[in-house]
């Protein structure tokens, strides 16, 4: 058996108000080409296909699209699971059809109790799931924490192992380290619902989903795939694709993806950024997050910036703003208005304000006000 | 061929605040059940199958189910469109793998060009659409209305028309009246996007949702089923139900459907309505519009009614309030709050408000007050 391992695709989902829509259909097309370029027997998306529970109609109609896509055009069985930014009841629609042509799309516990077996291998498909909900499943009071939950799930699964088969869990939570505790790696971060990789011991591959980088964990088993497509500045540096995987002999190797537009973090003075020598050497329609060194004021930087990186995510000043005397640097509420405009105005143009410049001003506060 | 014809389910729709759940599952329960006893071929929905573009998770499990309960376990083909309520990309979700179980689901005016065949029938599914579609589908601009394209969808859909079959067209607009010039059911409401029903002639029957009323049109083979359950007090005196048709040779047969709570008026003096007599021969728990015959202030009227019938969803004096000569007729906004309260005080009890209940009445106001 060997699968490709994708999850957190966050359909619908936006950049700082860019839609990302563009990007995540340039992913998918890479993916699909490596899923046949590969020759995989099935696909894994393991939760978050959506960003939202409510995702937009383009969001649907995107994500519709792509299944068809992938199990009616190219014929690849699907092994699909919901996560936490999904809504299970409404990611469920139609689900119960889909299983003729080898699309499993699981979004209740109790269903991860049924593994589907494909080829050579057991796959228990564990959508997102909050702790009441496994207590329900079992009538299991004592069930608080997903951690609990899941040292049920894990021995109610292996009941159902087929020892002459391999078995892979596609879940979608956070896992942590190791439990040995000797071990640096013991689980500190999450608490009780961080679930420990140990526990997944008896799976032979543990396909998650939730953390957005594939280095979010290490652990030869148990892997995050990642968001195929970078979701903030945090992710900037990491590199993003997806595991294909075979169970026997076991082995799992990354396959990164390009991105339409990176995104990036664009350090320099406003001097080097707006210098033609140095901007025509970037891809300036990138997702940056620009970090100027400069410490002067600048009028209109974020109007200049734009008309040569028109995608500027965030825009920060990473030695901090000059400060002198007599500038203000806590604004005070209580200032009137007119006297901070004419102040930054002196401050921005060395000018004070003209008589016919503060009539301006003030018909303009006038009437702004007004429509407070 | 025969099938059942049903239409306008609105799942998720609220009636003064009431959930309609429990009501249209009672509908559905005896649709399903009619649709077994009388042993259709077919079970056809046109259209609003939702209330809304983004139906409640609820409203989402509640047609899943009910779709799945249809085709999945009583094995019954299903031909649905999606009406003017739903959203045609929302609903159209896992469409592409319905169709192998002979669910069809046409969510696209190209769709209904392509006949589905059952039997002896030609069924042709015309989803709601607006102008810009058909315009845009038949790259004509001259297209402006609904009429000008249905002559056009009729023309197409007569070139696949089959002769040795039946032709069924499942729609979801305003049909009305004959465009016969001297008669006296010309088109006169709707203007030019009420379709006539002459335009439906070349069709063996034409299975309509939209209007809510099964009689909203006299046509033989042109009907409306209406929808299943009373959805506004407009809806009092319908009888709610669904079709029973057979092609051939052709007819049509209504099966009413008995309410799970009726909606209807109740009209009488309050004496009346509140006497055991009175109420013990009615439906206590039916959904109410109130007519009150009482001209006088009646103190707390519809808690003391509410205690009596549970779900009233209107309250209407028929026969106007008592106008006295120092009645506060039309309220100025200027007045003082507190004014009108001892005014409204002083009708209601025939008391004025002592020294106490005016401090208390200037406390909740003053609170109520900061809290704006």
């Amino acid at each position: 058996m060997r699968f490709l391992h994708t999850a957190d695709w966050h359909l619908g989902k936006q950049l700082h108000g860019f839609n990302l829509q563009a990007e995540q259909q340039a992913a998918y097309e890479q993916i699909v080409q490596l899923a046949v370029q590969e020759k995989v027997d099935a696909v894994v998306i393991a939760g978050d296909l959506y960003d939202r529970a409510v995702p937009s109609e383009a969001a649907v109609q995107q994500l519709n699209s792509m299944l068809m896509d992938l199990n009616l055009k190219h014929h690849l069985p699907l092994l699909a699971i919901s996560g936490n930014h999904d809504s299970a009841p409404r990611l469920r629609t139609g689900s119960a059809w889909f299983a003729a042509t080898d699309f499993y799309l699981n979004t209740k516990v109790s269903q991860a109790l049924t593994p589907v077996v494909l080829g050579d291998t057991q796959f228990f498909l564990l959508p997102y799931f909050e702790p009441f909900e496994a207590r329900h499943y079992f009538e299991d009071d004592s069930i608080r924490t997903v951690q609990q939950a899941m040292e049920k799930l894990v021995t109610a699964m292996q009941a159902q192992f087929d020892l002459d088969k391999k078995q892979v869990l596609i879940a979608h939570f956070f896992a942590a380290g190791s439990t040995h505790v000797d071990s640096e790696t013991q689980v500190t971060v999450g608490g009780l619902n961080a679930i420990p990789v140990d526990l997944l011991a008896p799976f032979d591959y543990v396909a998650l989903g939730h953390l957005h980088g594939k280095d979010a964990l290490h652990a030869d088993r148990v892997r995050y795939s990642g968001s195929p497509v970078k979701f903030s500045i945090s992710e900037a540096t990491q590199t993003k694709g997806v595991w294909i995987v075979d169970t026997d002999p076991f082995e799992a190797t990354f396959k990164p993806l390009t991105p339409l537009r990176d995104v990036r973090i664009l350090k320099g003075s406003f001097d080097d950024l707006t210098t033609p020598a140095f901007y025509q050497q970037q891809t300036q329609d990138d997702y940056l997050s620009i970090q100027l060194t400069d410490r002067q004021v600048i009028p209109n930087v974020m109007a200049v910036l734009r008309e040569i990186y028109p995608n500027i995510i965030n825009l920060e000043r990473v030695n901090g703003p000059v400060v002198t005397d007599n500038q203000i640097t806590e604004i005070d509420p209580s200032l009137d208005p007119m006297l901070l405009m004419a102040d930054f105005f002196k401050q921005t143009t060395d000018e004070t304000l003209t008589k016919q410049q503060q009539h301006w001003a003030q018909n303009a506060l006038t009437a702004a006000t007004k429509e407070d």
